[in-house]
């Protein structure tokens, strides 16, 4: 299986379509296997007592589940998240980064299926669990 | 059943501990059935195409479900969520408040389990549900 | 909206096509709104301690969820689960039926998302709350 | 770590607690990291078009992940699930049997969190895919 994109045009696209957002998140790697995010914990994204927010970490297991079927199928098309399932495990280490590492289970014509684990960087143990649904749009 | 935050309450603790978001959020209403929480969709919170972000939509149902748990058991707890489901069902209107209207499930000693549908204000159709676990920490 | 399967003819489907569980369920009612179902709790479906299964609730939702979609659409799809989220709120009581209260919140083209609550027979408080998605082959 | 119970005492635990589903399933192997779980598929499991159904699943990864629990805490604990998740990928391969392949992420005081990848025998894509929460009970 060849790649439709690799991790710089992933960070390119993130950085045109979702400008929003994409100053916090960046793909660190990409393979046929795996895809790594990074999310940037900053202020924005704690809560009372240091903790990365539940929202914060959501984001962060959509951008790189998103990223990984983009992967797969090329910029052009429109997925859109249709369910997703989190388990929050521990608590995130107070200002590190997050790493979500991501799996893709099934990737169909209608529904993509991938899941991230994600980790505080530099610790063992995961900080949340992630399962979600992609609808793809019928190709034209 | 008498509430044990009403919804001025509910509103100056988010302002308090939750500063980061408190802007975007608001409790509209709370009684012992249905708690309605809004957000205030802006720039930050659009994906390409004009509709509001999954994760937005999350942190609105997360907000809801988690003061809905307050107005219940008062602001001493810290409570935390330890799983979410949620189904994204329609594309939101464009540049319209979400609403999110919750029920408490289950209120146990350690778990509590509500859930949110959310609205495009002034639209009948969901255009999402959300379903979430809190842990709540042993008091004393 | 006219109902393309009327409770009878619902009954009577599960009775043919699903012959290994039929016996065990019954559509109780069906409406535009909701349709009821139920379990006959008997010795298979319980577990230590006298409550009824997981694996029995799962089975009891998943049978409301999919012939209210039947129930919209009728008996010539062949809709697939897709995807589960089902919480465990109280032990059900010992001895006696289960009832899902199940709604559709969305018919799409392709998919359909339900939920349903589960109740023990006469008692108020939901035992579970179950939200499910159902691919919908496209028509020929 | 050691291992609270092996395979043959989990499989003991199941036909002595368990007799209305023992059975059907067993535990092939058990380790630190990895629990093997199967269901002998049979007429009962079956749905139209000969594929297993959903529920039959979703008991083999209850199963699989409960199990795993006791492995590591022994049979005295009472657990019982709270939350589940279920993705269904892809058809069952027809008079094959099941094996979950279950891993626990999070083994709290008082929460426990595992998932399973389920597979058709000798085929290389999973069939589905659970994530489960179980409640302990506080000992005394």
């Amino acid at each position: 299986m060849t790649l439709a994109m690799d991790r710089d045009s992933l960070n390119a696209f993130l950085a045109r379509d979702f400008e929003q957002i994409a100053p916090d998140f960046a793909v660190e790697s990409v393979s046929e296997d795996v895809l790594i995010a990074r999310l940037r914990v900053g202020h924005a994204h704690l809560r009372p007592g240091g903790t990365v927010s539940g929202p914060s970490m959501f984001a962060l297991a959509d951008l790189a589940i998103y990223t990984a079927i983009l992967s797969r199928i090329g910029p052009v098309a429109l997925a859109v998240t249709s369910n997703a399932s989190i388990d929050f495990l521990r608590k995130p280490r107070s200002e590190t980064d997050l790493l979500a590492e991501c799996r893709i289970l099934k990737l169909g014509r209608l529904l993509a299926v991938g899941e991230a684990l994600i980790f505080s960087e530099g610790l063992e143990a995961p900080v949340a669990r992630c399962s979600m649904t992609y609808a793809i749009p019928p190709s034209g």
